[in-house]
This record gives structure tokens, C-alpha cells and sequence, in this order.
């Protein structure tokens, strides 16, 4: 249940109650794509560093270790030791892009496993059936995700198809909570709105989705190549279709200028890699820009990454220290590095939720887009 | 200064003062090469799981990042923020086993760096300034592991050698405690027994470094290839060579077994790589052996990897999730493993220092050893 705290322009700060507890929005979710955050994060370091839900990624944890592993051993939250939320997503887009071979059919989609090339076939009823064993707390509907360069024709009979799945997953995923052996009866569900960089295919889906009254309503297909003023200008034009009274989530985005603009749009849920990613690179996020700490300049550098920053990793460390880690490849600079980054970004969440209460959005935006532009990059 | 607490036949128990903090014996040391533990193990980490001495080699922070960076950043201690004692071993071992092309001269050794290749020249007095550099809390004298397949009369002149070498290294570290900039002036430094598997050239050389009365003797040289009979021979046969008011250092060693031997021939420090690396291999230390996280049978195991363990590992998540973890490379696995191996290594200590203050020492070995016959490989 969705409860709006405080609106500042289309910029919103409020409360989504869920049976693993109330997510405070904007809120970031950090990526645990098998179940752990890459870079030797646990699910204790999470609560540590302030977030508030992980994602997990169903088509990862249904080829490895299986979602009926996990079912039997009382869920995904048992398994990886995680009391707050988790958001799931639908397998989809992984099954667009990482396997090989695959044919969509109206049932749904026949790929191969990228990791033993065995025939999958995975449709609405699946992906809901494996989320449901997963038991998250909030389940992502099947959708196609198709890619940047596909044709109007193609995205409009594509997103057609997806708003008919999307049915699919409704009824499936009411059917699954109301089994006696399911994990977690009060599984919810979000749609996912797509349609390309077209507004107006964008702005006919998210009309005919905001009717089925869902749990949430996610923004998928950008992030995939498309400029940043693409991705602002759709945003712009398709939120404001979505129902005021539920959570709006950008998927797979993104940098924090990205945030900052999509939340001065109307969105609430953000994931991305690059916290991750960039931190097991030597990349660190701060105020003042992305740093590399492979950069021969802090080898004598004895300040934290960020000073005055309340990190793990910088109310111990030096960056000489994690530079060093680094250049001789020991995991323990990713870990302190992704530790930091992933703090940054829970940290900058909160920052903009005050900025909201405030009433002082768009100057926070303006000198934290200021501050950024100061990388050593 | 090494003070005496309790003996039960030739185990012993003590306490080793240092500028550091006081060392309980016998002691396990968490090897932390490059200046920090493999599995992304931090020095907090270490704190929580009661490590007592880090040990870290010289040979690899003289190449990277170098131990004039080091001390420009104050020391060891400092960089990587640990205020407990650190043993710096001389870089010998590293020379000999990992430098391709060397050429050992009376002067010291001249090889390849094993990163860029570049030519490199140690001998005692440049072993003992970057320890110094370093300002380790022990430094190891400048010594020659010859390989287990060497010849009595190589191993003869080899020993000589090192017994003219530790001459220089106890003189330099004389000189380097003296001066002004000298980070640690209380630095100790270790003299090194060599002799391959003949006792009488062990116990020769054992006296004659003996006399020379430095901070603590080591034995170096085993666990190099020769059988386990071999190297209990060997220490029953020197340790009693070595002065009783210092303590005894066994390079390199071992398994849970062969700490418990070698406790009954009189060692007090201890110091190996497998609790890490074996840890990063998916393997667990238990009182019940080693056990293979890898092994299908743990798929569905809901149990900690030991039951009734303290460690972070065990007090959170299930041999299952480790499973998974380990299955899937993600990092997390690793670093779940290693902290438990390194608990189990210092608590396995704990319970010989209690059980040696008992004075029921044999029986507690006994027990212990088995126990670890119930492994699952």
C-alpha cells in the first residue's frame, strides 16, 4: 500500500507497506542477482550500510540453485538470511539478453540456459510459478523487453502481447496466493510499462495496465541504449498515465544524475548494477564525481575514499590502502569499494527524501548535479 | 619477552610481550600476504573472529606497493589499520620459491621480480630495512630454504651461510632500531633454524643461534615435501636445542594435526595458508575434519557449516546458501569459508591453551585428532 508523505513538483517521498515491512520512497534496491551482491557483500553488510530491499533475479536463482531448492528451504528470504523486502524480477529481460538461441511464441518464450544450453521455456505462468517458490515480496510481471533497435511495428505488436501476459500474470499470481503450501500468500505484483522511446505507445500501455489496478507499475525498456534526454522525455510523458496511488519503478537505472532526474519525474524505486560493478572496477562514487582508485595519485593518499563519509570502508581505510588492494587484485578493495558505493547510494536516497519533506527539491538536484561534475575521470 | 604460564610435557603455554600488545601461545597467525587476508577478510574482520598476529611478507610489499610507500604512510600498522602484532617473514622463502632465474652469492641473493621481472638484489641488510620500513612488531632474519631435494653438503654450506647472515641481520636491525626515523625501534627480530630432515646439522645450528640470543627462534624448512614423520622427528629432535625462555616458531605449518603434534614438541607460533586458501576452495575446518561445501549433499542443508560454531559464517547462514554461493563464484562464498576456517584455526588454539593449562593436554590431542578422522572427503 502505497502512502504519499510529501510531493515537491512531480517529485514524491512516501511510504510502501509491504509484509516484509514499509519501504521508504525513492528508494534504491541493491542488485543481488544470485542471491548475494557481487563483491563479497552478505546480507548483514546490507543492513549495515542502510538498504532497504534487495532484488534477486528469477531467472538466475530458477537455473541455479532452482526455485524449488529454494522453496523447500522456506524461501529466498530464509535462504539468503534478509528480513526486509525483496523484489523479484520476472526473468525476462535475462532471458532476452544473456540467452542465445529463443522463439516467442504467444505461450511465451523457448531459450536456452546460458550456463548448460538446456531448452527452457518459460511464460506468464512460469515466471509467476518460480517467483511464488522464490516467495519475494514483490513479484514482476513477464514482459518482452524488446531490444533498441526494434522497428514501431515490432514494439507496438510486442507491447500488446505483453499487456495480454500481463493478464496472464494477474490471474496466475492470484491463483498461486491462494494455495495453502505457497511461502508467501501476500505476494504482490507489479506491471511493467513499455512501448520503446514511442510516448504514445508508451502513454496507451501505461493507460490500459493502470486499469488492471496492480500493486505497482514499473518503467521497463530504457536504459537499454537510448539517450538520456530519450529516457527523461518518456518518463515525462508516461508517469503521469501511471495511478497516483501506487509506486512507480524504473528498472535497471542507473547513474546518480539519473536518479536524481527520474525522481524529479515521478519515480520511487530505482536498481542498478553500476554501484556494484563500478566498485569491483576501482571505481568509487562521491559527492564530487566518480573517482578511480587505480589512479596513481592516491598512492600516498592517506584521506578516506569520501571524507566524512560513514561507510565501512571509509571510516577505516585510506584510499592508499584500497588502491593498493586493487593493484594486487585482493577482493578486499572490491568489497570495500562496492561497500562504499552502495552506502552512496542509500545515503544519497535519503538525501533526496529529506530534500522532498523540504520542499526543496530542485535546488538539492541543482547543486548535487553541481558537485558531481567534479570527477577525476 | 616470552613468559612461561603453564607446561604439560612439552607443551607449552605462554604469553610474549611486544610494543603491540601481549601474544597468548601457542598462537595461530592469519597469513595476510599482500597486506591483507584473502576471501576480502579485513583487519575488522580479523578483530571479531580474536586473531591475534597478522603476518604479511616482505618480499611482496617490497614490490608492490613498496616499503618506502609503506613507510611514508607510517608503517604497517597504520595502512592497514591493525594495531595488534604483525610478523613480517624476511622475503627469503618468496625469493627462492617464487623469482625464476636467482643467483645466490655470500653478498645476499640477486633474482627477477616476479611481476614485472625487473632485477632485484636481498640480502640481510636490505631484508632488514624493509622490515624495518615496514615496522613490523617481529621481523625474520634474512635465511635459505633449500628445496627438500637438496644434498646433505648443499644443505651443510647453506646453513653456514645463514648462520653468517643472521650475524648481519641482528647487526642491521641493531643499527635501524637506533635511528631517529625508525618507525618501530623496538622492532624484534626471529633467528631461523635450517637443516633440511638431518637432525644433527638442525641441532648444530640450533645452538649456535642459539647463543646469539635474539627475540625468538623459528624453524624453517619444513613443510616443504617432507612426510609428517619427518617433520615430528625433526622437532623432537631441535626444539630442545632451542632456549626455553624464548619462543618457538614453526614456519609455515599446518593442518589442525599438525599443530596439535607439533604443541607436544614444544611450538608456540604457528602460521599457514590453508585455513584461507583452502576456504576460497570451498572447504571447511570442523572438529569433525574437513568438509567439501561443494558436496551435492549439502544442497538442501539448513544447518551452519558447524553446528554450535561462533564464527560470522555459522551464526548466520546454512551450509545450502554456502553451497549455492560457492556454485554460483560468487565472492561471498569465499569469504564466508575463510572466516570460518580462520575462527575455527584460533579457537582450535584457545582449546589448546586451556587444555595445556589443564595440564591434559595428550588426552585433549587425542580427542581432537579423532574427531577430525570423521571428514566427508
Amino acid at each position: 500500500m502505497y502512502k504519499l508523505i510529501e510531493q515537491d513538483g512531480q517529485a514524491r517521498c512516501g511510504e510502501f507497506a509491504t509484509v516484509h515491512g514499509t519501504i521508504r520512497t525513492p528508494v534504491f534496491m541493491a542488485v543481488g542477482t544470485a542471491a548475494a551482491i557481487k563483491g563479497a557483500v552478505s546480507s548483514i553488510d546490507l543492513k549495515a550500510i542502510g538498504t532497504q530491499v534487495e532484488l534477486s533475479n528469477t531467472y538466475h536463482l530458477h537455473v541455479r540453485p532452482g526455485d524449488k531448492v529454494i522453496k523447500q528451504l522456506g524461501g529466498l528470504h530464509k535462504f539468503m538470511v534478509w528480513d526486509r523486502p525483496i523484489l523479484t524480477d520476472s526473468g525476462g529481460f535475462q532471458v532476452f539478453s544473456l540467452s542465445g538461441l529463443r522463439k516467442i511464441k504467444e505461450e511465451g518464450v523457448y531459450f536456452n540456459s546460458h550456463i548448460d544450453g538446456r531448452k527452457i521455456f518459460m511464460g506468464p505462468e512460469e515466471s509467476m510459478q518460480i517467483q511464488s517458490n522464490l516467495a519475494s515480496t514483490i513479484a514482476m510481471a513477464f514482459d518482452e523487453c524488446p531490444p533498441h533497435s526494434a522497428t514501431r511495428e515490432y514494439i507496438k505488436a510486442s507491447v500488446d502481447r505483453t499487456t495480454r501476459w500481463l493478464i496472464r500474470c494477474r490471474d496466475e499470481m492470484k491463483r498461486l496466493n491462494s494455495l495453502e503450501d505457497t511461502i508467501n500468500k501476500n505476494q504482490m505484483l507489479f506491471a511493467i510499462n513499455q512501448g520503446g522511446t514511442f510516448s504514445d505507445i508508451r502513454i496507451e500501455h501505461a493507460r490500459r495496465i493502470s486499469d488492471m489496478d496492480l500493486d505497482g507499475y514499473a518503467i521497463g525498456g530504457l536504459a537499454i541504449g537510448e539517450s538520456h534526454e530519450d529516457m527523461y522525455r518518456v518518463l515525462e510523458d508516461t508517469v503521469p498515465h501511471l495511478p497516483k496511488n501506487k509506486p512507480v519503478y524504473l528498472m535497471g537505472v542507473g547513474t546518480p544524475a539519473n536518479i536524481l532526474e527520474a525522481v524529479d519525474r515521478g519515480v520511487d524505486f530505482f536498481d542498478c548494477v553500476y554501484p556494484s560493478r563500478n566498485g569491483r572496477h576501482g571505481h568509487a562514487y562521491t559527492a564530487s564525481g566518480r573517482m578511480n582508485l587505480m589512479n596513481a595519485k592516491y598512492e600516498l593518499d592517506d584521506r578516506p575514499v569520501e571524507e566524512g563519509c560513514l561507510c565501512p570502508a571509509c571510516t577505516t581505510y585510506s584510499r592508499a590502502y584500497i588502491r593498493h588492494l586493487l593493484k594486487a587484485k585482493e577482493m578486499l578493495g572490491m568489497r570495500l569499494l562496492v561497500l562504499h558505493n552502495l552506502y552512496f547510494y542509500n545515503h544519497l536516497m535519503e538525501e533526496i527524501r529529506e530534500a522532498i519533506i523540504r520542499k526543496d527539491y530542485k535546488e538539492f538536484k541543482r547543486k548535487k548535479l553541481e558537485g558531481m561534475m567534479r570527477s577525476d575521470e
